[in-house]
This record gives structure tokens, C-alpha cells and sequence, in this order.
């Protein structure tokens, strides 16, 4: 049996503690968090580790490591969203154990202490906050998301405390930086490419910073069979020309991902020509100063689009999360381990959010991808080969190996 | 005191026959309607018209002609678009009754009847049908239209009964078209073209034609962060191509309006890339065949850009209604009146349907636009010049003497 096999069992397994219906539906301190908890601490132990639950509800199994040297984090996340598949997040939780069993087996002794975290929220799906785990260890947490509550009036701090963790004592769990070596965190890709390029693994460049943009088109209606062409003010054809301009000018880059996935028009009428088209402009970039760039050259392309036809064209940004970069050194040593186990080097960046945006709050960070059929997730039928899990636990043992080797030369 | 003040005085107090609220909402088969037809009663009896509502709950004001002579008919609706104006429809029934009242004055003798009509019913928004009385006279009148219902239940056949017109009489209200020399009727532009060209008056060439096409793009959603721009196959996108060549083609021509007034886009996520984008596709021309051939062309187009970013594309046909000429003789006639009453000619096809529309089956038809402010209409401020109106009696007038030149000669 390979490591890869014995992670799809576990993820197999653990995928039960769910709520009922299509996928994993597994929020945080919930019963199916409860029941979850008790397979991890079984891998947990089964490497070697000594287990407990912080108070922010992260499930924590420490390898000890040599008197007065650094702890390496390594993990993800335990929840899923609702009729989620049984990789995202809790697959990272799997493959950190597996690597550290493979360790034990190997006997290989780390100069440096192991943290496997499961963290408990980072799909923010039953509280309107996420990431409490991390943002508590990196010392970013806001008390005052305690009193935010899910759809049944629970507060997070109830939630915790019901859950047996101590909502008091999340301050305490700040981490000294200087104590820190790095965070690793091993992922699904969530997107196509290692599938387009055939490789199972891909080492994460950093974490896109992602703005959003509330664009409004205004024009003048008119009866769709009265109006000559030539006279119209369509707020809808304008948008339109603005949306393929969007995606044609991010095709040209390498670093930017530009999506509309929502319009709406007014007065929607199959016969009124469209006086107001509004859409949001999503932007995603390593770069936040590409992102910028982006953003300030489709506002220029906007309002040209609109002076042309007698629009006119607001542009407002309504969120912005800078970029997160992956400490090159440790990804060129992840890139060594992915070469070492025989598979092509794949760099490629992070389009979504994860538990390690908010650990490089307190330490560089380090993240593996592992391909995914389709791209395919937050569904059902979310799907990781089992040859590439085993791939990844290699590359993250080597990767920890590869750091002993730095840490003792 | 012009007639154009006369319309404009009469305009203003016939629009309070209606519902409380902006504007003036005049149903059909309503005490809006009969309080209406007192006013229009009191105008047709001020040009010397003989007067009665006939099964159709059509107000007919007759001008006896010599013995054997043809009958010209000319007039249009009395109700209203809910919240709507005070000019559309009912304008032009003040118009044909100040012309005759003109006439009568003038002492000019006609030598042909004339019947003035205030149709019943042409916008459509009490029942799910309309047009009703010039149905009736031309003989197209589908009697399973009288079940049908308004919202409250009422059928058609009840709304009539109720009204004092007696349904089973309506099949009998077919004229005869050898009778029959014209039908003639005066309507505002409810577009911006008169006002464009600083003319107070137009010829109509032809009623367009329309038709409905439902579009739909399907391709591929995905994570707008993880799926690069060149792996994306973006139904919204694949639209907005569709969306600007629509515009761009129609304008290229001098005889189609074509029009996307609606869209909607799956799943309308702001971090989804959409998977579906659905439109309707309208068309208007006064020529069939160009209204056929624009749709035929972006049929090939749309599949064309479908297949360059691999989507599909389907394109269907909801709705089709032919197009239908005035009459050339009538509209030389036409010219030749505004001409002679001082003003240039513009030409201009009407994109909206009318009364004439189903008159066409019975006889030749002209009609005569007038400049409304800003092309604005179905709205509590559109609005009508005074001269504008005074200039358009003229010219009825002047129609009306020239078609009796013609018979005479």
C-alpha cells in the first residue's frame, strides 16, 4: 500500500463526517468538525505526533524537535463548503501526516520541531469571517469577529466555547516569529493547468492579490424600434465592448486574471434599448502593482468606450487584498524536492485565497499544488488522482528533508 | 385660436378620462374609456360627423360622401399604456377631427365619405391581444380572442357586453375592401428622428417587420481565479463579441434597428466565470428580406465566435411579424401636403406597431408622424408641440383635398 493509497482511504473515510446530501458539507464546531477530529488525531498519532486542540479549535499534533530549535507549520483546513468534494483543504492535513509518518518509517530525525495544523474555518461559509486558526497564530486576529454570527443568531465565541475550545484564550496562541521556520501548506490546484501541462505537482509562486470594481455604463433608453442606430446610447452595447477589452487585454499579460461574472441591465426589456449596464470587474495578480496597472488601464478604456457613444462611465473599487508572495528560497527547495521525485517543474501562482495568505502574516511561506481532475472544486466530484498524492507526500518529505540538509551544512 | 391649440386644449382634458397616478392610464371597455368617448363624441359632432360605437366599441364619427362613393377612414386608439402619455393614440383622433372640422369651415365638400375612428384597444395591456377594432373592419378578427381574460378574470366578450357593444355583432363589422378608398392615421413619432432633422412632421414608408430570436451561449465556468485567461471558454465574453457585431452590422445598414434590451449570465458570480449567457436578439426592418438576411448574418456570426473560443451556440426564432408598406401613392399624396404646408420632407420608417398595421389587410394605408420632444412616449411627460399639431391638421387636411383632386380628375 502506498502513502497515495492510504491517503485517498483517509479521505475517503473522513469525507462520512458530513452533513447529508451530495459532497462533504463539513462547517466548523459542528458535530461533523467533531467527528472529523477524531480521524486526524488518528493520523496524528499514527505519526509519531502529540496532539491537542488550541482554542481556536485548530487541531495541533507536534513532532518535537532538538532543545531551542525553530518549529516548521505545516497543514490546511478541516471544512469544506456546502456538497463540497473530499480534497480541498482537509487533503493538505492528510498528506502533512502521511510525509511525517514516512519520516518515522525512514527514521529520519528533523532538526527542527513539526507543527501538522488542521485548521477549523477557512471557507468562511457558516460566519461571514474566516481563516480564525492562522490569523490567531499569526497575532492578526480581531476580537471582534468573536461576536459575528452564523444564519441561527450563534455567535463565533459561542461557537467555540460549545465546541470546547476557549475563546479567551485565543490571544495567548500568537506565535514569536523568531520561533517560526516556515509554513507549508499542500493544496488541489482548484484550477486546470497541471492537468494541461501533465504534471502532478506544481510549486506556488505566491498568492493573488484580487480587487473588485463596481463599473456602471449609463446611456439613454429608447423604444428598441423607434431609435435609429446611429442615435442610441446603449448602456449594453458599451459594456460590451468594455468586457471584451477586458479579457483580450488580459490575454496579452502573463500575470493577470480578469473575469465579469455578473451584469444586469435596465430597463431589461427585450424591446427598450439598455440605459445602465452594471457589472462587477474582478482582477487577480502576484503583482499588485500589475493588478493596479490593470485596473487603471481598463478605466482609462472604460471611459474612452463611453465618451465614443455619449455614456457616461463610473468605475469604483469595492474590495482589495494585496498579493501574497511565496518565499522564493523555500519554493526553489520545493521545486528541488518536485524534480527529486521525478516529476516536470511546474511553477504557477495561487488564484484563491488559503490558510497560508494568512500565515505569511507571521512567516515565509511555502505552498505545493497538487493536480486535479478538471480543475474541478468545491463540487462533489472533486477529484485528485491517487499516484498524485503519493507524488506529493515524496515531495514534501524530500522538502523537509532537503530543509535538515540546509539547516545542518 | 389654431387648431393646434384647439388639439392641445382638448388633449389636456381628455387626459384626465383615467386612473389616478402619473400620466394617464386609459384601459379599454373601462368608465375611463366611456368618459373618454364623450370627449371624442363632442369632437366628431363639432366637425359635422354623425356618430356611433360600434360592437368593437369603436367610436365612428361619419362624414357622408356622395351616393356610391367610397368611405376614407382615418383615425386611431384611445387607450393608453398604464402611466402613459396624452398624445399617443388618442392625437391622432383630435387630429382627423379638426381637419374635418377645417374642411367644414372651409367649405370644402369632399368626393368620398369619410369614417373617423377611435379604435378600443391597441396597446394591449388590459387583455393579451389587441387591435380588436381594426380587426373587426378588416375581416381578421379571430373570435376565440373574446375569452380571452384580463387579470381580474374578465374575458374579452364579458368586458365588451359590459361596455354597451354587442360581441356577436363583430364579425359583421367587416367592410368591404372595394368600398373602402384608405385608411389614413396620424400618430407622434415616439422617436427622435423629427426632432433630429428639425421637421415637425413625417411620411412613413412601412411598419417594420420584427422578430425575436433567443440566444444562448454555453461554455465553461470555473474559479476566476484559477483558470487562466487563454484556458477560458467565457460565455459572457463569447455575448459581449455577439452583442458589439450586432450593433456594428445594424449600423452599417440604413434599414435594420436591431437590438439586444435583455441578458442574463450563469451562475452571475462575481468570482465565477460564466458558463451561460442568454439573450434575446430583436430585429426590426421595413424590408423582410433585410430583416431575413441581418439574421441569417449574425447567426454565422455568433456560431463563429462560439467555435473560436469552443462554446456552443444556439439561436432560435420566438417571434415573427411581417412587415407592411404604405402605401407609395398615398405617401407621394402625403408629402405633397407637408410639403405644401411649408415644411421638409423626412422620410421614415416606424418602428412601432399601430392600428394601421392590421388596416393593412383591408385597404391602402398612409400615415403621418409627428415630431414628439425628446422621441419620448409610453411616459407621463411625452409631449407634442402646439404648432407641431397645427401644422399636422394642415396637412391632413391638404391629404384630404388632394385625394379629392385626384378623383376628380
Amino acid at each position: 500500500m502506498t502513502f497515495g493509497t492510504l491517503a485517498q482511504t483517509r479521505l475517503r473515510e473522513i469525507a462520512r463526517c458530513s452533513l447529508a446530501g451530495a459532497g462533504v458539507t463539513r462547517l466548523p464546531f459542528t458535530a461533523e468538525h467533531a467527528s472529523a477530529l477524531a480521524h486526524i488525531r488518528d493520523w496524528m498519532t499514527a505519526a509519531g505526533l502529540q496532539v491537542h486542540m488550541d482554542a481556536a479549535a485548530t487541531l495541533v499534533g507536534r513532532l518535537e524537535g532538538p532543545e531551542g530549535g525553530k518549529t516548521l507549520l505545516i497543514g490546511s483546513h478541516q471544512d469544506s463548503v456546502p456538497n463540497g468534494g473530499r480534497y480541498d483543504g482537509i487533503m493538505g492535513v492528510v498528506l502533512a501526516c502521511l510525509a511525517l509518518e514516512k519520516l518515522k518509517i525512514d527514521n529520519v530525525r528533523l532538526p527542527f520541531a513539526v507543527d501538522v495544523l488542521a485548521f477549523a474555518d477557512e471557507e468562511g461559509v457558516r460566519f461571514p469571517t474566516a481563516l480564525l486558526g492562522p490569523r490567531t497564530l499569526a497575532g492578526t486576529f480581531d476580537s471582534a469577529v468573536l461576536n459575528l454570527e452564523d444564519p441561527e443568531g450563534v455567535t463565533v465565541g459561542a461557537a467555540l466555547a460549545a465546541f470546547g475550545a476557549d475563546p479567551t484564550q485565543l490571544v495567548g496562541l500568537a506565535r514569536d516569529p523568531t520561533d517560526i521556520l516556515c509554513y507549508l501548506e499542500a493544496h488541489i490546484e482548484q484550477g486546470p493547468v497541471l492537468e494541461t501541462r501533465n504534471s502532478p505537482l506544481g510549486v506556488v509562486t505566491g498568492i493573488c492579490g484580487i480587487e473588485r470594481n463596481r463599473i456602471v455604463f449609463t446611456g439613454e433608453t429608447g423604444h428598441a424600434g423607434t431609435v435609429p442606430m446611429a442615435d442610441r446610447r446603449d448602456a449594453l452595447v458599451a459594456a460590451s465592448r468594455f468586457i471584451v477589452a477586458v479579457s483580450e487585454i488580459a490575454k496579452q499579460t502573463n500575470s493577470i486574471r480578469a473575469t465579469v461574472g455578473e451584469i444586469s441591465v435596465h430597463p431589461n426589456a427585450v424591446n427598450a434599448i439598455p440605459d445602465r449596464a452594471a457589472l462587477p470587474l474582478e482582477v487577480r495578480s502576484t503583482s499588485d502593482a500589475a493588478r493596479a496597472n490593470f485596473s487603471a488601464q481598463m478605466r482609462e478604456i472604460g471611459a474612452q468606450i463611453a465618451s465614443e457613444s455619449g455614456l457616461s462611465f463610473q468605475m469604483e473599487q469595492t474590495y482589495k487584498q494585496p498579493a501574497v508572495n511565496c518565499d522564493p528560497t523555500l519554493a526553489k527547495t520545493l521545486a528541488s524536492a518536485v524534480k527529486q521525485a521525478g516529476h516536470p517543474l511546474v511553477r504557477l501562482p495561487s488564484g484563491a485565497t488559503h490558510d497560508a495568505s494568512a500565515m505569511s502574516d507571521l512567516c515565509p511561506i511555502a505552498m505545493l499544488f497538487v493536480r486535479c481532475t478538471r480543475g474541478l472544486s468545491h463540487h462533489p466530484d472533486e477529484h485528485a488522482r491517487t499516484e498524485d498524492m503519493n507524488a506529493a507526500v515524496d515531495a514534501i518529505a524530500g522538502f523537509l528533508v532537503s530543509l535538515k540538509t540546509e539547516g545542518t551544512t
